[in-house]
């Protein structure tokens, strides 16, 4: 817990995690943003979030027990190329849509019939684009039942990736780091209740 | 040199180059293709490859010399994702069209005025991505002097980027791989005179 108290505070106060009135991409509205790809800019955080994440991983899973590591362009799959030069396994990844020349494929990468695979993203809020790119290695016949993202926004992704038979694994999700910075009296009540009324309970 | 053989061998051996009639995203013809996107695949040369990219770097730049890294998606981000969780530096990188939601802007991370950067990318051709990627960090004030690849395809991408005074270093070029790979009997003669007819001298 040390961890994600520590992490949530470096998220707050470098403004890589806003509270406010925001549209995302998809037209909804919500009461906070939270954009990763500012990490790689600290150097020391980012490292420390990868090693978290893979003592999170060696720990529920084995490094052993999978053979690759799958990701999406771009924040998500930043974080696990990070990842896999740490652990020394293979990385592959998923194309939202495949070029249109040379060898056009949706994965990228050297797979094999039955490879088991592990997703990682940097964050998930309905799981569309983890969702799709299941698809597209169970189309090719690789194994995946565990997804790991950073920030988990709790809005659906975990009951998409369920239905997928996946298992949704999150280093903070965003009540525990909206409480944790209330706690500190960083975020108000008014916004903690906004947070707790925008997630799927 | 050691590495160079080993690597072009590796390259070859795994499919990751191959020779042949290929027509590339730009509508030209060659008489090769080479995709290192499968290079994360076999962790243990993707690791040497991260590893003496940056001995390269901290022998002739200095790692204490410039402020971070920077990239473009999506090969090259992921060789600079190792690279900088290894040598604990800060990366940054340019989308080639901002999104059109959120914070909204070319360059994704933290920057600051005159700040230094050494620019990282997977392959060079005539170096039009790289141009468009520099131009960018140009208008919002970074300093960029130097551009790191893993193959030069020797098709003009020094010539472009020493019209932006950057100079072009290269891990590997394709007329070494093709002379490495022609001396162990790997490819032929007629390929190697295509090779050299191709690129520019």
């Amino acid at each position: 817990m040390e961890f994600v108290k520590e992490f949530a505070t470096f998220l707050y106060q470098k403004g890589i995690i806003k509270f406010g009135d925001f549209t995302l991409a998809s037209g909804k509205k919500s009461s906070y943003y939270v954009d990763l790809r500012l990490v790689p800019s600290y150097p020391h955080e980012f490292r420390k979030m990868v090693k978290y994440l893979e003592n999170e991983i060696a720990q529920k899973i084995g490094l052993e027990n999978f053979d690759s590591f799958v990701s999406v362009p771009t924040g998500g799959l930043v974080i696990t190329s990070a990842l896999a030069i740490e652990t020394v396994k293979p990385l592959i990844y998923v194309r939202s849509k495949p070029k249109d020349y040379g060898t056009s494929k949706a994965v990228e990468g050297k797979i094999h019939d039955g490879m088991k695979v592990i997703m990682i993203d940097d964050v998930a809020t309905t799981g569309g684009s983890v969702v799709n790119a299941i698809k597209s290695l169970k189309e090719v016949n690789i194994s995946i039942k565990d997804a790991y993202v950073i920030v988990n926004r709790m809005e659906g992704a975990d009951e998409a990736l369920a239905d997928l038979e996946v298992n949704m694994h999150s280093i903070l999700n965003i009540l525990q780091i909206t409480e944790t910075l209330h706690k500190q009296n960083l975020v108000d009540e008014s916004i903690l209740e906004k947070v707790k009324k925008q997630i799927n309970k």
